[in-house]
């Protein structure tokens, strides 16, 4: 079973890659202008903090495939593999104009970075128009990098003909999830089943782009067979939904030094996560007044925080998040056990159960 | 020498392969949620309306490069070509985000789209905010499709290879070029040669990814050779610059009814065209203060467009420009001349010029 010197391994070959395909990209622009400089460099910020989940899902999916970890296909899978947090970087990017968050990863979100910069250099116009209008288009050019990143990976093109499809699904099921997100809230007053709504929000927005697809991709580019890849889907699907819900849990009672967000922030922007669902599904009129009133108040201050909380506490939704948690990650470890999965992908996948669900991030 | 019918039947391929090609993500958005199904109905009239411009100027660069009219390749080469209307749907929704403008090619634009459809279900939260965050999500959408289009286009492996560093440059250089567009409009008062200044811009933002790129993605794809390709950037880069001369003076002279855009959009928006450039260096003292009091007012009316289009005619900005079309038109000719361009080709890019720089859209 692989050490977590090995894990540490893998972290250090991605920010390589990284490093890389950033100069590489940094030198494309400053060919058109050195003016151009600090949209590189602000990726490359940003990029830095990532905790390469979905690296880490995509290569131990390689390996649990057969695929190696030496000579060019070992060097060629890594490139792959860091096209997801390329990815990634894109959706958090263009995630924080939508939701006009303040910070990400510890740093100024990208929007409020640039209307910064603007800001700074006593530019015309608004500053937060500039810096919107700068995120939007480092989200597109950090999809755009993610894709040219996978093409030129160095895998063969038989496996990447195998991996496209699935790069593919992920990107189109991730933006629908979002739009399904917005659509949630919009409709939040709406009647019907929210908790199951939240959940299929959840699914699609982010458990099987952070789990399920970089496996099914690792192991897709690795020639995996379908029942290899069935086990991967009903491994990292629920374990991809404990991973969400840990992160609502975290957004509402994490320590903004571990999560890289103020308190509160997802009570703020009125995220309708399980932890909500259940809470407004069980709460006394009382209850119900403080949610309405609190939730989704862009003013909400440590007082509205805490009382948000201890409905959230009170009403049971959190011990019934917890509870759901503990049985998907069940369900996760119970598919794995039954998988056609070979050392030493087995030992880190498990331990990797650990390290997405963790009440610690 | 083709009729207009092979460009009219062009066309209708490009957009046979556009509504199979959204045929197929509305699966993929069906099979997560009917909700989805807005998404890409908007992409479907959005891209209905183009002119299909850069899939000629990619097919056109095909076939003079020796590439095939008949056969799978000859089927493969629209999809690509057509993976290139899918990049302009994306650059152009974020565009219209970024610009906040209203109205695209006779529609409204994205955000506007999914802003009345949230103010018509009478959802919670801004219309504004819910419209916005649509069409950052479609633009992302169509930034993938794009590529997975290229990818799954037919086209062998070799060409795809030969083809994918144009595209990928087309890309970072585009999003470049918008970024340096807000630069210089952010940098409006600032000294220095404000005309150069505009003209790189143009080049970045439009003139490579309008026609030069294009050509040379189908010169590449077919394997045309290092001569080939040169002719193809000298005469696609000044018809590039031209097409977007012309685009200036009509954002500013043409007929909403032709445009698509309302009268003086470019004006009210503040952009920093070269028509614009010239017009400041010229002006009188009493123009200048028309021009820094009217450009870029948000507000501005029938009256304010009139004063400013004044000022443009009186300046000699629009004769300028017009002269500046004309000698970039005429260096394209030449170089189309002595470019190594085999009929039929030749003389359907020839009749291009015409079609990308006439008065009439």
């Amino acid at each position: 079973m692989p050490s977590p010197l090995d894990v540490e391994a893998l972290r250090s070959r991605v920010q390589k890659v990284l490093d890389d395909a950033l100069a590489h990209q940094a030198e494309v622009l400053e060919a058109v202008s050195s003016d151009l400089a600090p949209l590189a460099e602000a990726v490359a910020d940003l990029t830095r903090g990532g905790k390469r989940l979905r690296p880490a899902f995509c290569y131990w999916g390689w390996r649990g495939a057969g695929g190696r970890s030496d000579g060019p296909a070992g060097e060629a899978i890594i490139a792959a593999a860091t096209a997801l947090e390329l990815f990634q970087a894109a959706a958090l990017i263009h995630d924080d104009v939508m939701d006009d968050s303040d910070t990400r990863r510890g740093l100024p979100s990208m929007h409020r970075r640039f209307a910064e910069l603007h800001r700074g250099a006593s530019w015309l116009g608004a500053p937060e128009r500039f810096g919107q209008a700068a995120a939007i288009l480092l989200g597109d050019l950090c999809l755009a990098w993610s894709d040219e990143l996978l093409t030129a990976s160095g895998l063969d093109e038989s496996a990447l003909a195998r991996g496209r499809p699935v790069f593919d699904r992920m990107r189109t099921e991730l933006m629908g999830g979002q739009y399904l997100d917005m659509l949630e809230q919009a409709r939040a007053g709406m009647a019907g089943d929210a908790a199951s709504r939240a959940r299929r929000v959840i699914r699609f927005k982010s458990a099987k782009y952070t789990i399920e697809h970089p496996l099914l991709l690792g192991g897709s580019l690795a020639g995996g067979p379908p029942d290899l890849l069935a086990s991967y889907s009903a491994f990292g699907l629920p374990l991809g939904e404990a991973f969400q819900l840990r992160d609502d849990v975290l957004g509402v009672f994490g320590d903004p030094d571990q999560t890289g967000k103020p308190a509160g922030d997802d009570l703020r922007e009125g995220k309708r996560t399980m932890l909500v669902a259940f809470a407004v599904e069980q709460a006394s009129p009382a209850q119900a007044t403080a949610l309405r009133r609190h939730l989704g108040d862009p003013r909400l201050d440590g007082h509205g925080v805490q009382v948000l909380r201890e409905v959230i506490v009170e009403t049971g939704a959190l011990a019934a998040v917890e509870r759901l948690i503990e049985s998907l990650v069940a369900e996760a470890a119970a598919a794995l056990d039954s998988a056609p999965v070979a050392e030493p992908s087995r030992g880190v996948l498990a331990g990797l159960v650990e390290a997405a669900t963790s009440r610690h991030v």
